[in-house]
């Protein structure tokens, strides 16, 4: 088996000690996270062990979510929701690959969660030469078949065997040590912290969109939502060039940090449907030219009609946000102004960039991250609890 | 009557009394189509007269459409109604760009309707060289600014400028004669009949869609309804390469008649939404493998949800018909497995192929032509009345 | 270890009696070929053993190669070479990543030579679902790492890492029996031969330079040469929709075999550059209209020359044929005309699409196969000869 | 006729006075340039009339040319040469549509040259609703048919009819004033000047470079040459969002400039073609990382070469300097990695932008800006000696 570097008995035994100590959050069942050992598999020749340093856990989502789902039952787990849970809903529901509903879901066995973590190389499979011991990097979640004709094709992120951190049966990385494949970790520059690689994977979402709507120096953009996918999203639309990003929200306290994030408008509207009309000649007149690109980070009735409505002729709106499974919008008048529709799903081969990006400081994500907390039992309920809270939380961070 | 050139007074007091009798059919009001004489305007250098020889209109839309509007005001009229009105409708929609609510709709002042056509030059203008006296051409309805962005970057069927025959202001060409620009005037090769010519309009439609959706000889294609659009796009899709066709509709007769047209398989469903998850199953079974590009060329609830829902991950639906405004159907599911939503709004750049497929006979419309009229009070009535009577009918065309 | 199906002590016996005997054609020096035994890797378990049953040499581009290279040394050989012995040629000169001089080339150690095979699935791994014993497959002959940027964003022919069939230092499938990987080997259906599945790797290379090239319904192309690579590019672009197809060559031999595979216009020309003004006309005038993709299957001055010029303003040349390393061309004439050069090599993901040609008769491969032999010592140093003699070969197959 | 605004009789008699006094710089024959009357064409109902304020020449293309071109009879007519006599020479050899062969160059008659320019509207034709007088405008200098296949298909930059600023027989703009289509004019904000607004040309051949190139923020660019296109091309790629630009040349002041215009790394070569793999070598080095694009902003053979080789597989090279017609260099290779060649022609619909890169900084053009003369005739040919004295000169810039 390949150590990077040093040796001897001492760093066996060390290192023994480690891997029968190793622990992750477990989420056993609804509200109850436990830390407890976790086992890992063996180190493949491709593979790398790494021990895990800066983890990010995303509440405001939760939020959103729970206003719209009406299930009772639902209501009161969704209170601890997280990222790593709507995954876990998601992945269910393309289980059966075609509604969201959510209703039935329950977890079925023992998972560790956690997805979005940077950390240090511990161990490297005896075919790595990319990476050695001490190398920090950034942990791309998931890992596709490469067989497959998707994967073949380049488009690895529609996989249908895809292993993805912390989505059912896939244990996540809210763990000390993970193992996972060298070609998925990504080395960061002296001038990232390892808290700002794990914001890598937030940002690979807005990274995507931004390509998949091919964003660029020309192209007027719109922002529906600024929760924290609605944020990132304007980060990167401005790091591909957007010249004017116009971003609109409920919320002042949202708009507000997202003009200091950059964007050129903030607009407040209402959750009232019919002010549909008043609205699009508002955020319209902000942007002074004719918007390119919409991008739905919430996925609501009203925000989607705003967006579509909104993009002007052979435009595109991007659908990022997925709060409602059926959407009754105005599909068919945009469609006859060739207002294409986006879909996006998570991200592939963005890590690169999204290095770049905070490297040069293109990109600064560090206003993003509102709160941080240790890997112990107690601070992981409050973590989870902070980031369900809605309050002030944007991206809560554990240091481990 | 075709002038090279030369002439004589007799040809002279021909040509001038013909223009004095040029007649068009004219819509008066609401179910009121009357022939009246029709004054050209001049012949620009860039111009040419044609006389008009075969105009097709269209009316198993209307059957469609009547079932989908609830407003009763309009129920009565639409017994009339044919692609140009529904055209008005559209236009009138877009001007107030965001609903296509219909309700209030009136016919302002009389216009001639009309815009499937093929016909004989005439006359052409000083700086014409493309085209003689005496070619026989297909017409492209719509004349585009030709200076705004979109007509400078190549989307000129998005212009908002554009002046469409039979779309309000615009007059029509259901007339003997119309002035149009040459170069929206294709010549037909000797094998290519007037009649087919005039098809290359409805063609145009679905090759645009092809193009928009990029179909190639590895895309397994979808189609969702088999009314004169989707039979069209059947033809198309073939045309363009598609291996494998399914087509779907409510109607044992319009099935058949893809069938003829060489759909792989057709597919009876219901007008039951509940019905959906059983029917992908059965037009999934039907493809064979997965379905990379949806048309529907219906645009209800059902037939988008069926669409959207079909679709394999990173495959397009492309939405042609336009039946409903609002439409309630399952679309973040749908964009989180990155199934795109492409718009179509009339063509560009199509009438080249589309005689090309003619020539070839890669493409045989001949059997969408079921009923034949000619040019008279009279007749005119009775093939509005055929084409809006939800029989027989697929395309109705003029003689004149 | 995974049998698809039987049993018994019998076939185990004969397995391992067939497994001792696994003989292939080696390449021991120039001009040495002899069949060995070759001792088969063992099958991992997403792998598969294929029992060979047919596979093509290409010859003719040893004739058009001989002519060319004008040092002494290599021309005895090359009497002898093949696109096998090519694509050692061509992996030697990428080594050093910038020439393709090739007078310095040895043979460094034996290896089996041979790619373009097809064959019946003898043993399955423990993982493989999509194949069974029995099953008649085509091989895709390079394994990709599918870890690298170039492999997980789709482009895997570009990898740096990848193991081809008979491309140094891999061993090839001139062999009675070969181990592959699962996901590389593509089910033939009942009507399409296993000569015709070994079709599908030159066929491949035609294929992907018509998806690169973007031919559809309305490119009009032309091809330079009419050699086996031209005229599968001639089957391909044909299958792609390419609505006219003039192929040029200074062979009328091979141009009437051109015609009567479908090429609307054969044109005649001469070697001498001095020609090429003149027969650009005469190819412009053969098509009609304006050339869109002109495909240099040669790759001579004279051929790209040719390409280039022919080619209207905004259209493409594909650069196939790799005769010289270096070219005097009138590159910059084209280029401010922005007619693209496109490079082209190997292919990917071509496999299921040739096959759906194949099966549905929109490519028939094999009036190209000229000659077959047998796998013996005797037949395969013929079947070479045959080849590399220029004469009126195009594929040469064996039977195994 | 119309005015846009103010009045008067003394208006009146002013203007009809200036029309009179129209001058321009006609060149006349080889080495005389004559300021003399220039009558401008009628307004038509969508033209605006420019009062000339601004006009770049470029010289350093000259003294590039001059060393190349081995035809006595054109060397001391070239020392004056200019970006309008090249385009004379480009346009003549685009008549014959192969060659680039210019030694029986005449001008055959006067022709008023220059085209980089902006200016005041002093008039504005009947239907004119988007520019009033005083609007502060850049021209950009061609004017399409707007009725062909490649303008209506948005490549009208290719358009065979195409009327150019100072491209025979069309005359230029190096006059007091001008009349041109008002959608060709661009208003420039309070912030841009016109001297800058002048440069929206020049700086549209490196927006139009970088779109065709798809550069973006993960786009690693070099750049072969550092004369005026090469530098605007390093602006424009900034712009884009290129992470990182290397630049090549010659000539350390001109490197040294493009240090001080943001290169990342520059890099000293020499002229002799031996050099080039260890240039490569070099280059390579100092990108770090892959080469994506590469602009050959020269077009010599070991330009090209250089840009073939160091581009990895699946770049681009994106050709843009025409200085030789005739190239030798190495294209197989580069091709048999997928390294595509891009041509460039002018641009198209690169006025938006540009102006928008002016307005927020993105690019700053006035360090190009290097002279500065008057509209006189002795101003005149001092500053066209200036250009082509292949000094210091960057931009020579006429104030009018």
């Amino acid at each position: 088996m390949a150590h990077g570097g040093g040796g001897g008995a001492d760093l066996m035994a060390c290192k023994q000690e480690e891997e029968v100590e190793n622990k992750a959050a477990w989420l056993l069942g609804i509200k109850t996270l436990k830390i407890q050992p976790y086992h890992l598999p063996p180190l493949g020749p491709l593979d790398v062990k790494v021990r895990i340093k800066a983890l990010g856990i995303c509440g405001s989502d939760v939020h959103h979510f729970k206003v719209k789902i009406h299930f009772a039952i639902l209501l009161y787990w969704l209170l601890l929701a997280t990222d790593d849970v709507l995954n876990v809903i998601r992945e269910y529901c393309f289980h059966d690959h075609k509604t969201m509903r959510c209703a039935s879901f329950v977890v079925k066995k023992p998972m560790v969660i956690g997805h979005e973590c940077a950390g240090i190389i511990e161990e490297v499979g005896s075919e790595v030469k990319s990476l050695a011991v001490g190398d920090r990097v950034a942990l791309e979640p998931g890992i596709s078949c490469r067989r497959c004709n998707l994967c073949k094709q380049g488009r690895y992120n529609l996989c249908p065997e895809m292993k993805f951190f912390g989505s059912p049966p896939t244990n996540g990385s809210l763990a000390n040590k993970v193992v996972h494949p060298a070609n998925l970790c990504f080395k960061l520059p002296d001038n990232v912290s390892l808290e700002e690689g794990a914001m890598c994977e937030p940002l690979s979402v807005g990274v995507h969109a931004c390509r998949r709507a091919q964003i660029g120096p020309e192209t007027n953009v719109l922002i529906m939502g600024a929760g924290p996918i609605g944020l990132i999203t304007l980060l990167a639309s401005r790091a591909f060039g957007a010249p004017r990003v116009v971003i609109v929200d409920v919320d002042d306290r949202r708009l507000s940090i997202a003009k200091n994030l950059g964007a050129d408008e903030i607009i407040h509207v209402s959750t009232n449907i019919q002010d549909v009309d008043e609205e699009v000649i508002k955020i319209q007149n902000a942007m002074g030219s004719g918007i390119d690109v919409s991008f739905d980070c919430v996925g609501y009735n009203k925000t989607m009609t705003t967006a579509l409505n909104a993009t002007q002729s052979g435009g595109k709106v991007c659908l990022i946000g997925l709060a409602l499974t059926e959407m009754t919008v105005p599909l068919t008048p945009s469609a006859a102004r060739e207002v294409d529709v986006i879909g996006i799903f998570r991200y592939r081969n963005t890590w690169p960039l999204c290095i770049e990006f905070l490297k040069t400081g293109k990109i600064d994500v560090k206003p993003l991250i509102t709160h941080r907390f240790r890997f112990s039992q107690e601070e992981v309920e409050q973590a989870f609890e902070t980031s369900a809270g809605g309050g002030s939380a944007i991206k809560v961070m554990f240091s481990l």
